[in-house]
């Protein structure tokens, strides 16, 4: 069997996420099913190296599937692109060896979230940034940031509803930059629990704005305590930026 | 009177362009008029720069509105992007000379074309750009736009529906860029005709994908004739990038 991997470009904004239990909207992953089912005739599962959840966007999320089809690979992805929504789109698509699986094979992935940081919105970036009008001290937030580098038990920075029994993470970058306006959180983990990000992000901002005190990561983590960390910050501003295998 | 200079800017998409006639859809000038009369509780009428059509975008669109109220710039701005829709973004506001007018001061305008030229498309760019997979030769294009440079009756590029009976205008500058699978054509006139912008770019495409012969940007201008200009591309690809007084 031909082993596909899939590189996928998608706007979350209308979607219930990659996968989803009980929901109204589409999720990613049987939109894109649905399509390739239609070209391959044949009943495919598409692994994606990890779920995004309602409202994520992903700048290259990595998909597989495996197949008997003998279609080649800049047919399918013409095909794909041809059919499905224009909020989803296939970037690249090559052959992977047999024991290549995007969840299991990869080693670390990238998620940036943006935060649009001025006085004033944007009419352009309403699906893809959060809106934070507030001054933020980027020193304070890249200094306490540090603390979250390495292998920690990030319990504190993980949704009550996940039912993930090993809360134990590498962080193994983190860069915070600035450009006209917009911030970029930029964090490469081997794996991130159930709204982790986010967390991150919500307890660095109010880090960076003076609502914490100096040293309140390092203590943050210790605690293993949802309590005690930040809001969780709106799925738009998020992306899955990359994986790595 | 206070005269109020607002820099806007405005994702085009689901409106029916700046003022339109008859239409299902909202304008811009009638949504900010009736944030504006809320805020102010004066019969307010706000003068753009230029009429954007259906679809078209803003950077920074300028219009201005004269007033008797005494609020101060800094809520007015605060009000106004409290009140309009997220796709609405109010920039800057400056109070003006009395004589100030967003359309007859101004002394040229600068539309920016975008255009996808890869071979796929973009989840995120769907609808700010124009995705045409065809190979460009951008050479070519820059060659045949510099005949379109200075003051020239632009009818071969004025939409048949347009009133105007002056068709004469002035190119200051043209500009064609292209970074990672982007191509930035910006143009500026002390003047448009309706739909000029659009007809510019899709002849340029037929000229960069060696449809049109050289020499022939020349030709069509001579001809003043619709019938020999290229295609009218989509609007989502066209942006008000800058208005110069």
């Amino acid at each position: 069997m031909r082993n596909f991997k899939i590189t996928l470009e998608y706007d979350g904004t209308r979607y219930a996420g990659w996968q989803a239990q009980k929901s109204k909207f589409p999720t990613i992953q049987e939109t894109i099913e649905k399509v390739l089912r239609k070209i391959i005739r044949e009943d495919i599962k598409l692994i994606a190296s990890g779920r995004t959840d309602a409202g994520v966007h992903a700048a290259a999320q990595i998909a597989n599937f495996k197949t008997d089809s003998q279609i080649s690979r800049e047919k399918l992805q013409r095909a794909l692109n041809g059919l499905l929504p224009e909020d989803l789109s296939v970037i690249k698509i090559e052959e992977a060896g047999s024991d290549f699986h995007s969840r299991f094979t990869a080693k670390s992935k990238i998620y940036r979230y943006t935060i649009l940081n001025r006085p004033y919105r944007s009419a352009f970036l309403k699906n893809s940034a959060f809106f934070y009008p507030y001054p933020l001290d980027l020193g304070l937030m890249r200094k306490e940031a540090r603390a979250l580098l390495g292998k920690h038990d990030f319990k504190a920075f993980c949704a009550s509803a996940s039912s993930a029994k090993d809360t134990m993470r590498t962080i193994k970058k983190i860069a915070i930059k600035k450009k006209s306006g917009l911030i970029a959180i930029d964090i490469e983990a081997d794996g991130f629990l159930y709204n982790m990000v986010r967390n991150i992000v919500g307890t660095l901002i109010e880090i960076g704005r003076g609502r914490f005190s100096a040293g309140s990561m390092a203590k943050i983590i210790c605690s293993k305590s949802r309590e005690l960390s930040g809001p969780n910050v709106p799925a738009r501003g998020l992306t899955l930026l990359k994986v790595k295998y």
